[in-house]
């Protein structure tokens, strides 16, 4: 039997967009459909706008920092509409070298929406066309969770509007504790809103280090955003002056300009057809995958957000690549989600890989905790208020680092390069081995030469 | 036979402060010399008012950056008064805490120049006194070198006066091609003088890997500093209207403002009674010592700069810990010079760590070279020219990375991590199991998945 195409894939982000790109460079008739817009959820909706968004927030603290460095500064005023302008043309240009990418490789690209109707057949929606496929990727990535089960949701924005509001909210109320949450809560406080972040749990970043959620909570709390833990919205409605009512469980009540629901993400899966072709799903809607990202149907395979491994960008272009030594290249590779290094774009900035002292305590009898806090060289002059902190998590048997943290400027940089580090398994003697570089904030980790404490069978001693 | 002390340190800079303090901490009776202010080059009239200067001068790039983000920026002036008067402010108070930590181990402070009479006895020339000391450690450091052959040198500066000049010169010319005239060319030219930097040789910043330094040549260039190359100043005069005028040896004159020599610097040691000592110096001046930091005379010792092994404020520090190990703890310790990341806190600043490209090809006969240029993502909304580049060098035989290389924004605190894996002898393998961290610039070490280019026997294939 003979096919339309070697490999079809369901989803243009960057799962999906590697997967065929790099299968039809190895000769595979490949083609691609996307609904929306070409980059996925990172491109359009996800990290790089939100990037771009953190750095339109923090010029304010530039302006404020310079006076202390002998600048007098003139009054700067911020347009909202300007920076989405330019973010929109940011994106498109980024768009367009996906597809060019696709372009250049050979792979047929169709702007519709695909569904499965067997294990081979897919059909277009937009042209009701069907097409077959040897093999079928789906990665259609996730989408923020609606929380339908709160009266006046639908008055609520997600991550996904709020890249696209006609307006900077001058007020803004934001559920959830999770790093989307957290980075939003920074960047509309940075661009002028007031900021309230609710959250049910009792501290902000669940599954972080301990260090680092009391660190970011306390420095968001000094530049005034409020933040209200063990709480939830109950109910939003509209007030008479176009506002917005939200009431807490707790018994709150407050009216701002806008409500952001970042209270998790779904697995983009609903309508995909996957009864038709048998493919399976869990309880939480994502498509269960073997260590290969095959799901159940032998020719059919998930990656990415989709199947609620990892969600992060680098994880599913890492599943496309594997998948792709797998299947093309006779090269059996599983991915690898062991000490993925991540980073939270809040202000300041959390970087973290490996273990938490929390889950390191579970998993090893004797630690060696090694943490500093300080403050940047940088606020000396400029009278900031601001602390980082950095952490180290230590196996007192074999000396290996199990963990790294920071909480301060540039932590995304610096724990990409721990991340290396960590994953070749270094020890905490190779750090003290290692010569400091004067006067950055990173030396810290090269001179924590004494233990802050030690832990053994889960007590400090 | 008792001495009036068991240690004298002679200079308190970083190795000396650090010597002094670790031994009385041991119990050992301590006095510590220093003819100017504690805190030596690093603190006074290095590493820590440039840092804070490269802050100063970083702040109208924020200005210009904020307008592609939507910002309108007010007018802005920068008055130098106040960022020299802010950044004395801040010296004088770590000075404090270093006086402080010598206090509170019990050394004894002498604010007094020091000079050996003979290797057990010291003359402070301030009160004419004379004390004895078991052991003598020498960390008198360095000092710019004059240049005194050049006519009219004493007309210009060097980097002590840079930092405490009364007004901003409109203009400058800056002799030299290493991190401290580019860092200081940077600087001027960040907060609004114009900037010439002269040097005789056919690149800046020799000894360090090519692409860095064409690269930062470029950045520079791009920014309005004009560089000459293959020339020096012959002679430098006052005119009329109370400027320089500088005539270099190509033919070229200009008039300026300032003319600041950052030549090189040379070892403290004249007048220091090393010869009354019988300590040996080679022909720089440098004091000589073993590997253990021991002069030629066995109760005296050298650290730091005053030995022109590797002059950085934390190798220092890294001697003095040596030798307190060695002298007081029974464990004999070598300092380990290999392997040092260092910075250039240009704009942008550079980042390294291990061997050049140009170096590495002196001892490996098969190279992979990976290599990133890129603009960092500020920049697309920004409209900033710049580039940022990354560089890995690889033996392809063993994998091992033998050096790392950026140009780029946070390349110091990148180099400082990346100088812990190196340290640890990770290999390229090792960075390409590593997950990426998006959106950061320092990703791009970890996805450089095929060599940019190879070299065997030296010949690029």
């Amino acid at each position: 039997m003979t096919y339309d195409y070697d490999l079809f894939v369901i989803g243009g982000g960057s799962g999906g967009v590697r997967a065929s790109r790099l299968a039809a460079s190895l000769g595979k008739r490949v083609a691609i459909a996307e609904e929306y817009r070409f980059g996925g959820t990172c491109v359009i909706r996800g990290c790089v706008p939100k990037k771009l968004f953190v750095y339109a927030s923090q010029f304010h603290e530039h302006f404020e920092d310079a006076v202390g460095y002998g600048w007098e500064v003139g009054k700067n005023t911020f347009n909202w509409k300007k920076l989405t302008a330019a973010k929109d043309k940011e994106i498109a240009r980024l768009e367009g070298l996906y597809r060019q990418g696709l372009e250049n490789n050979g792979v047929e690209i169709v702007e519709s929406r695909a569904e499965l109707i067997d294990a081979h057949t897919i059909r277009l929606t937009k042209t009701g066309r069907t097409v077959t496929a040897e093999k079928i990727v789906i990665a259609t990535g996730g989408t923020p969770n609606p929380h339908a089960a709160l009266p006046g949701h639908e008055l609520c924005i997600s991550s996904n509007e709020a890249f696209d509001l006609p307006e900077l909210p001058r007020s803004i109320l934001i559920a959830g504790g999770g790093y989307i949450a957290v980075e939003f809560a920074n960047i509309f406080h940075g661009l002028g809103a007031h900021v309230t972040l609710i959250y049910r749990g009792k501290e902000i970043l669940s599954r972080f280090d301990q260090d680092m959620r009391h660190g970011l909570h306390k420095a968001m709390t000094e530049k005034g955003i409020r933040i209200m833990l063990t709480d939830v919205i109950e109910n939003i409605s509209k007030t008479a002056e176009g506002g917005l009512m939200a009431k807490t469980k707790n018994g709150e009540s407050m009216v701002v300009d806008s409500v952001m629901l970042a209270l998790g993400r779904d697995p983009n899966t609903q309508g995909l057809g996957l009864e038709a072709a048998g493919v399976e799903i869990n309880e939480r809607g994502a498509i269960i995958v073997d260590k290969y990202s095959r799901t159940n149907v032998p020719n059919i395979y998930a990656l990415g957000d989709v199947t609620d491994r990892v969600q992060l960008t680098p994880v599913a272009i890492h599943e496309a690549m594997c998948f792709i030594e797998t299947e093309y290249k006779n090269n059996p590779t599983a991915p690898d989600h062991d000490v993925i290094a991540t980073a939270v774009f809040s202000q300041p900035e959390i970087g973290t890989v490996g273990l938490s002292e929390e889950d390191a305590v579970k998993r090893h009898s004797e630690l060696d905790i090694y943490r500093a806090e300080f403050r940047p060289m940088k606020t000396t002059i400029s009278g900031r208020v601001e602390k980082t902190i950095m952490k180290l998590i230590v196996d007192a048997v074999s000396r290996k680092v199990l963990g790294a943290h920071i909480l301060g400027h540039d932590a995304g940089e610096m724990v990409q390069l721990l991340g290396v580090a960590l994953k070749a398994g270094v020890t905490k003697e190779d750090f003290d081995r290692t010569m400091a570089v004067h006067p950055t904030a990173a030396e810290e980790f090269v001179t924590m030469y004494k233990p802050s404490y030690s832990i053994k069978n889960a007590k400090r001693i």
